[in-house]
């Protein structure tokens, strides 16, 4: 078996010791004579696998005691609905619009409420996270709403959102778990989990509880946060198999030293990746420096033709996956958590060698 | 390894060589070097995963041409919502509610508008479907709900339900798959995976296409078909994981057979069932003969202590998750279509055994 390099933006890399522990126990969990995939959701076996993801994720994430921490299902896309309906109570709130998927939530929120765009960098093809502070948020919106990490372009949220006294929402699907956060600096942390976590199919909630139980009359069941955080995420079947490789990925996460030492690495490895690409004639980064990705480095060259030259090339090579969103072009090198340094410093290596032979490769 | 039967309502049992090609390809599905879930959902290997999963299923469930075929996530539950919030155009719909579940479908639908139950068994504890015909179901209804088979009562609409002139939206959540149907006539049918399909987290939605394009404005992105049905339901990451394993379970439904070999299958296996408790003295059956279901079989003895001492008797045995709901009682053995007629077997002997010994085990 030969593993590549995959730089996907999700689903992306899982750690390959989840991968091998998942496959030894696919037909057999622990003696249960059947899989994770084949139990009730109610079983004692189940109820331990979701308990202790859920505890590994709150000790990992430092999550308050005052925070409900949910599985739930439809990815960040749901939550773009399940937010203005479950916390727009006086009808208003404001969007920091910095990509695309934070566009995408504030053209749902539309739909049930007064939302505001306060800041965003459309203008520059969202190469930075927009400028703005706690004067342009409007004080009596029901939240601001911000995307932490913008998948697409490479930017990332660098210092905490100036939200004043609104409560804080946030999107972290392509961030979580990558860097030590403050929870409570949010009143919601919201993650779709094929980028950090695990398989598509799962979405994560942290919010503070105060916030339950004011969803709007038209809200289904199955996106209002109290119904959910009653049920202990159960108030139907959960993506009971994502949640079990979460589990893994959670305890893989704390046994190599928690998000403190994740962010390190995470640091070294953007560091390496984006050195070398400044360090090259050929390459041109795409997000400003201040407001730069550790998990999504996006850069191209001159030429379409070139960008997919080395896309392929590097695919050959054994990294794939490289290339860029249609909305910037030319690459995008996704190093979540499970990306090993190794696959940095190859991806790194190549990227000299493309620029010393000009392309010719 | 020493796999167990386990008769679970859902999550339930899956075919073992899907659980072991799964195992194989864990780490390295077909040469890519990477397991279907850290696989980008827009890459060609993905597509090809959807596209025959989809083709596939369209086979077996013989789904005419002009039905979309779409893989969502949130459950049954999910759908409760969004059968209204797409289809109530006129703001008026039917509901047969014959069990808990199509109990729960009604009560969401009144979010959205004037909902009726037309027929309703809940005076016997759903131990029947309700008679009902054309003359009930409302001429200007936008649809008329039906759940087909009632996982926790064990009954099963053994004739097609008379819907009138009005669409008819069926909840087919544990029983697709287990015997042949003729998707025309209904306007739409849905099914949560975890019971005929695969694993937890996804659900099937089949719809004509002349019914797409009237989502309610408040409806979420994610909830509204027509979005889905456009974007061949990948608007967002879909469960990717969860349909890998679906094609797998279509593939084997197919090789066996096709759905007309498993309701033969089927058949045989609930008719080992139903008989070997109708022999007895000490059991009964809760659902009435001519709503029985395949898939569900209910019964009970007189005495909820000697319940206990049957189910625990036979988990020793290798005979698991045979409690039954606690709003029925008793027992429940979910025999869907990877239980094996072994098990089947297995299970009528020691009904047969602990009857003649009249529980002293």
């Amino acid at each position: 078996m030969s593993r590549v390099y995959n730089y996907s933006a999700g689903p992306s890399m899982l750690p390959l010791p989840v991968l091998e522990q998942a496959a030894k126990e696919m037909t057999d969990y622990k003696g249960t004579g059947m899989s994770v995939m084949e139990m009730s959701h109610r079983s004692p076996a189940y109820d331990a696998i979701i308990k202790e993801a859920e505890a590994t994720f709150r000790r990992v994430m430092k999550v308050p005691d005052n925070y409900k921490v949910l599985f739930l299902q439809g990815g960040a896309s749901t939550q773009f609905a399940a937010v203005p309906l479950n916390l727009m109570k006086t009808g208003k709130a404001d969007y920091v619009v910095s990509g695309e998927f934070s566009g995408k939530a504030f053209k749902e929120a539309k739909k049930y409420g007064d939302v505001k765009v306060i800041a965003t960098s459309e203008n520059t093809n969202f190469d930075r996270i927009p400028a703005f502070n706690e004067a342009d948020v409007r004080p009596d919106a029901d939240y601001l709403h911000v995307c932490y990490n913008n998948t697409i372009f490479g930017t990332h949220f660098n210092t905490l959102p100036d939200n004043g006294q609104v409560d804080l929402v946030c999107d972290m699907s392509s961030c979580i778990m990558s860097e030590p956060i403050n929870v409570s600096d949010f009143a919601m942390i919201y993650a779709g989990a094929q980028k950090n976590v695990g398989p598509a199919g799962l979405t994560i909630v942290i919010i503070r509880e105060d916030l339950l139980g004011n969803a709007r009359p038209e809200t289904p069941a199955m996106l209002d946060y109290k119904v959910m955080a009653d049920a202990g995420s159960m108030y139907n079947t959960p993506p009971c198999y994502a949640i079990y490789i979460a589990g893994l990925v959670f305890k893989w996460v704390e046994d190599l030293g928690g998000v403190e030492k994740m962010h390190e690495i995470n640091k070294k490895k953007a560091d390496i990746l984006y050195k070398a690409i400044e360090g090259t004639k050929l390459f041109h980064l795409h997000a400003q420096p201040d407001s730069r990705s550790l998990m999504n480095v996006t850069f191209r060259t001159d030429s379409p033709e070139m960008d997919k030259k080395f896309v392929a090339a590097a695919a050959e090579r054994g990294m794939v996956s490289l290339a860029g969103h249609r909305k910037v072009g030319g690459m995008r090198a996704s190093i979540y958590n499970a990306m090993p340094v190794e696959g940095v410093e190859k991806l790194a290596a190549f990227i000299k060698e493309f620029d010393e032979k000009g392309g010719e490769i």
